[in-house]
C-alpha cells in the first residue's frame, strides 16, 4: 500500500463517522426498499428546509457520472442537445454517458471553467432548423472543473437567458458543499434552488461513502423519474444507504463544516504556493489547486505526497492538481508547506 | 414506523455487523477510487479462490438490474437478443431495462420458474433470418423468481446447447447464496464458473448494504468493460465501499452462512404450513415461500406480518409470499408459525 | 430468373404507371429537397382532404419498418411501452426495430389476428408501478398480419379504452388499402382519422415504389417530428420521390382501385380453395390468403407458382400464404385455379 | 412555383433519364425483395468491378445520414466514439443522428474543410483511459463540406495513422462523384477501395432519385449488416429501385461522366468570379463555389438565382454558395456569368 499522502481527490477516505454511526445506530431496523425508507424520507425533508423549497422533489442517486446521465436524458426528447463548457465533466471524463443516453453536447469555450451568456447564445444561434439538434438544456458545473465558483449574477444571467429561451439550466454539483462555502461565493442554495430548475447536491466528494441528490426545483418535471431510476439500474434496493448519509451530513450544519474545512485547507496550501510566488493556471477559489511549478520541485513533493500532473507547460515546468477535502488533516497540509 | 414483522423481502434491513466492522476499521485509510483500492482486490481474490478460477474477471456493482443491463448490452450487437423466461425478472420487474439498452427479450414460458431447453431450442429454430433479431444470451435466475432451485443436470443440458448453438449464458444471482446451500441443490460455485459465460453473485439480498459481483468466467468477454461501467454511470468513486461487502462476506464463509440461515428459516416456515395442509404455488426450496393460504389466515397474518399477497386464486384463497433472509430472527419465524 | 409466377407476397413489381409518369413529367423541375417539393406538398393536401382532416399533419417516409419506429418512438418517453398482439409486425418481423429505439413491446394473445379489448386490458391491469414499464400505445395492424380485418365497432372499442385509459392508438396500415376496400371492411379512412391518434397509409405494397404517408390526427403530436425524421436518416433529399407516389395514389382514386383489384384477386382464389373443399388457417377478407393444403397439392402448385409454405400442420399438410396485388393478372389467377 | 434559376444544392431535379428508363424497362418484372432483386445484384457488380476489389460487400441505402449512421454504430462498440472535422456532416448537419445511436464525435480544428494527422492524433493522444470514450473510427468527406478535394498522400497518410492505431476508416462519399472527377484529384476509386475500411458511393447528389452504395473493403466487417440495415428500418422492400439507380450510373462511365459535367460548370462560374476579381473562402475544387461578393452583387444574382448566403463577413460582404450538378444547364451557368 501507498504511504504518501494523497492530494489526489476528495473521495480517498470512506465516510464522516456520523454516517457510520447512523448505519449502525439504524442497522438491524425493518425499512421498506427503494427509497421508501425512513430515513431517506426525512433526509429529504432536511434538505427541501435547507433549500426553502418545500414542493422541491428529491432522489438519491450513487454517483455524479448517474446524476448526469439521469437527469439529462430524463429531461430531454431524443433530438434536443445540452450546451456545456469544453471543460466540462460530462463533456470530458464521463466516457460519453450522454452521448450513450442519445444526445449531443454542444460545446462553448470556458473561460476560467465557466460558461458564458455570450458562448451560450452563440450555439442556440447557430442552431436553426431540424437538420441540426434542439439545444435545450445548459449545463454547468458549480465549483467549475476547474475549481473556480460562479458568482451569483454570472448564473443570474444564464438563468434569465435560459428563461428568456426556453431552456432548462441544471447544476452539476459534485462539488457543491466547496462552492457554497468558498470564501469566493455569494450564493446561496436556496438562490441555486430559485434560479435553476434542476441541480444536484454531492455527498461523496464531501463526507459520505457514496451519494449524489438529484433536486427537481420545478416538481412537475420529475413526473415519472422513478421509471427512469429503474429503468437504468439506478433505483437502490436499500435506498437506507443514500438516505443515511444525507440524513446525516444535513443534521447539524455537517455538510457545510466539512466543506469548509476541505476550503480552508486549500487556502492555506494556495497561500503557501503564492508566498513561494509560483503562479496558478486557474485561480484558487476552492478545493481544488492548479499551481504551476517547477520540475525539480514537483520531484520533491512526489517523494511524499500523491498529486496529479495536470499539464505539461514545457520541459521545465507543469502544472499540479491537488485537492483537500473534509479528511484532509491540517498536520499533512504543513508538511507539505515545508516541503516547497 | 410499521410495527409488524417484516417478511416481504430479503433486503429489510442493514448490513451483517462484519461487513460495518470492516467499513469502520478501513475508514480513514486512504484509497485509489474506482475499484482500485485494496479492498476491493482483495475481495476479488476471495472470489476467484471460492471459484477456484483465477483467471475470471470480476466487477462489483451497485444492483441486479444494474448488473444485468451492464452484463447484457456489453455482450450483444445491437441486433442480438436474450431468452428468458416469461417469469424473468429482467422481464416483468427491470422497467423494460434490457430493451432501453436496445435488445429484445424472446419469452419461453417457465417451468416451475425455469428455462427448459426445448423451450429455449422453440425460439432459436424461429428465429431464421435477419428480419427477426437473432437470439445470442439465454438468461436464467438461479434461485428463481419463484423461488425454485436448477439442479446441475438442467444447467448442464441448457449450457450444452448454448454451447452447440453459439449463445452466451448468463446467470442472475441475486439469491444465488440461497440457491447455492438450497436442500435441493447439487450445484457448487466452482460448477456454475465452468458452465457459464458470466453470472453474478449477489449481496444486496445476503447481508451487504448493497453489491452485486458480476463475474465473466471468459475473461476475454470483459475486454472493454471498465468503459461500459463508466459509461452507464455505475462505475463507483468510492469502490471500497463494494469491496467491503464481498471481502467481509467470503471471509470465515460468512456468504454461505447468511444464506444457509435463511433456508432454515424458511423450511422452519414451509414445515409448519404443510404441517396444516397447505398446499404451495411454487414448491419451497430456498428462502421465498408461495404458500396458498384462505383469505382469513391471511388477514389473520397481516395483523403482525408483512409479505406480499401474490396473486388472488378465487375469492376465498390467495397466493402470498413470505421472504426469510440472513437477518430473519428464528423467534418471528416461530412467531408466525404459532399464528397459523 | 424466376419463370414461375410470383403469389409471395405483394411488392414483387415496380409502381403503377401513373406514378412512372408523373416523375418522368416532373423530372426536370427544379424542386426545394427534404419534402418542401410542391408534388409533396399537393399530395399531403390530396390526403387531408380523403381523410376530411385539414389539421391533420402528414409526413412520408420509406417503408413500413422505418413509419413503426419513428412514431412509436416519437411518442413514448423512454419507460413508456407499446401493447401489440403476438402476431403484429412489429413483433415478430422486424428485427427488435422497436427494441432498439428503447421501448418494450408488450403481448397480447392474437384472436385471428387480432387485439381485444379484454386483452389490452390486462396488460394495463398489471403493469401497477415503476418497477414495470408504462403501457402507453396501442399497435394494430389494418389488414392485420394473418389478412383479416377490424370492423369499425372493434377499433371503436379498443379507440374508447385507449382514450379512457391515457393511451395513444396508432395503426400500421402497410396493407390498409386492402383494408379498406375488403368486402368485410365498414371503416372509412375518416373513421379511422377520428378513432386513432396516428396511422399510416401504405404504398409500397399497394402499387408504390415505395412509401408510407404517416398521418397525425391530433397535429400537436407531430411537435419536433422533422427533428425526429432527420436524426434517423428518414428525411429524404428528393423528397419529391415519395410525394409522386402518393400525388398519383391519390388522384383519380387510384389507390382504392389497385386495392379493390387486389382483393377482387382474392376473392376469386378463396373460392376456388373453397369451391375444393380446402379450409384456411385465417378466414379470407383481404389479399392474403392462408389455405390449408395437401402436400401433393402444394408441390404440384410450386411448379408453376410461388409463395410462402407458412406453417406445416403434419406431414400430409400445411397453411402456405398466397398473396395478390395491384398488379395481379386475373390470367395468373385463372392458371392458378385451374390447377386446383 | 420559383420562377428563378437555383444553384442552391445538387439535388434540385429527379433523376438522370437513363435511370428512369430503366424503371420502366423493368417496372413488370417480378423481383424478390429487399435488395435480392437482380437488379441490385446486376449493379453490384457493377460496382466492385469499378472498385477491382471483387470481394467488396456493398449493400444500397436511401440516403447519406442513413449511411453514416448504419456504418458507425454497425462497427463500433458503445464507448466508442468517432473522430471528425468540426465541418464534418455528422457534426453539423444531421440532428445529432450518430449521438442517437450512442456515439460521441471527438472534434478536430479542420483546414481546409480536411481532417490532418496531427489533428487526429491529438484526439488518440488525450484518450487515455475509461473515464473517457475509446475514439475507433476517423470520419472524412470526400469532397469535403466545403468542396475541397483530399489527394491521394493526404488519404494514404491518415490511412497508414489509422492501420498503425487500430482505427477505422470510414469516408463519406456523398459527392464522391464530383471529388474523384475533380482537376484536383488524383485519387481513383480502387485506391479508395484499398486505404480505407468503408465508404459510401453517392447517388443522390449525382443524377439519382435516391441511394448511396455503402462499400465495406473488408468483407469481414460487414458481418450482421442486413440485421443492422432491417433493424433502422433501411432495408426497402423493393430493394430494386435502389438497384436501378446504381446500375444505370455504373453502366456506360454514367457515374462519373455526370460528375464531370458539374465540375466543368462549376469551373467556368469559378473562373468568372475570379476573372472579376472576387476571392473565395475555400478553393474551388468541385461543385460546390463560395466566393466572398459585394451585398450588392448579391442581391442582384438574387433576382435570377437561387443560392445560400452562407456566412456574413461584414456589412458589405457576404460568402454564398452555388452549386451545380450532373443537371445544370451550362446556358444557366452562362446566364450567372453575364449578371457579374
Amino acid at each position: 500500500m501507498e504511504n504518501r499522502i494523497s492530494f489526489k481527490n476528495d473521495y480517498s477516505e470512506g465516510a464522516h463517522p456520523a454516517i457510520l454511526s447512523l448505519l449502525m445506530d439504524t442497522n438491524f431496523n425493518q425499512e421498506p426498499g427503494y427509497g421508501e425508507d425512513s430515513l431517506s424520507k426525512a433526509a429529504k425533508d432536511k434538505i427541501r428546509e435547507a433549500l426553502g423549497k418545500s414542493e422541491a422533489e428529491i432522489f438519491f442517486v450513487a454517483g455524479g457520472t448517474q446524476a448526469n446521465l439521469l437527469l439529462i436524458s430524463h429531461l430531454l426528447k431524443p433530438y434536443e442537445s445540452v450546451i456545456a463548457a469544453d471543460t466540462g465533466h460530462i463533456e470530458v471524463h464521463e466516457t460519453g454517458a450522454i452521448e450513450y443516453t442519445g444526445h449531443k453536447i454542444n460545446l462553448v469555450k470556458n473561460i476560467a471553467g465557466k460558461l458564458t451568456v455570450q458562448g451560450i447564445d452563440d450555439v442556440v444561434s447557430l442552431h436553426t432548423d431540424h437538420h441540426m439538434v434542439k439545444p435545450k438544456l445548459v449545463y454547468l458545473s458549480q465549483t467549475t472543473e476547474l475549481g473556480t465558483v460562479y458568482k451569483k449574477q454570472e448564473i443570474k444571467e444564464i438563468a434569465d437567458y435560459c428563461k428568456s429561451n426556453n431552456l432548462f439550466l441544471y447544476v452539476d454539483g459534485a462539488r457543491l458543499g466547496v462552492a457554497l462555502t468558498s470564501p469566493y461565493n455569494d450564493l446561496s442554495l436556496a438562490d441555486l434552488a430559485e434560479l435553476t430548475d434542476a441541480f444536484y447536491i454531492g455527498a461523496t466528494k464531501n463526507g459520505g461513502l457514496l451519494g449524489e441528490a438529484l433536486v427537481f426545483n420545478r416538481p412537475e418535471l420529475a413526473e415519472g423519474f422513478p421509471y427512469t431510476l429503474k429503468q437504468r439500474g439506478a433505483l437502490m434496493a436499500k435506498g437506507r444507504l443514500l438516505g443515511a448519509q444525507f440524513l446525516a451530513l444535513f443534521s447539524d450544519n455537517l455538510y457545510f463544516q466539512l466543506a469548509e474545512h476541505a476550503n480552508t485547507q486549500a487556502m492555506r496550501l494556495a497561500k503557501a504556493f503564492e508566498a513561494k510566488g509560483y503562479a496558478f493556471a486557474s485561480q484558487p477559489e476552492s478545493n481544488q489547486l492548479f499551481p504551476i511549478l517547477p520540475v525539480e520541485l514537483i520531484e520533491r513533493l512526489q517523494q511524499d505526497f500523491e498529486f496529479y500532473v495536470w499539464e505539461k507547460r514545457s520541459s521545465e515546468e507543469a502544472v499540479v492538481r491537488l485537492v483537500t477535502s473534509w479528511a484532509t488533516d491540517p498536520k499533512d497540509v504543513e508538511k507539505c508547506m515545508l516541503t516547497l
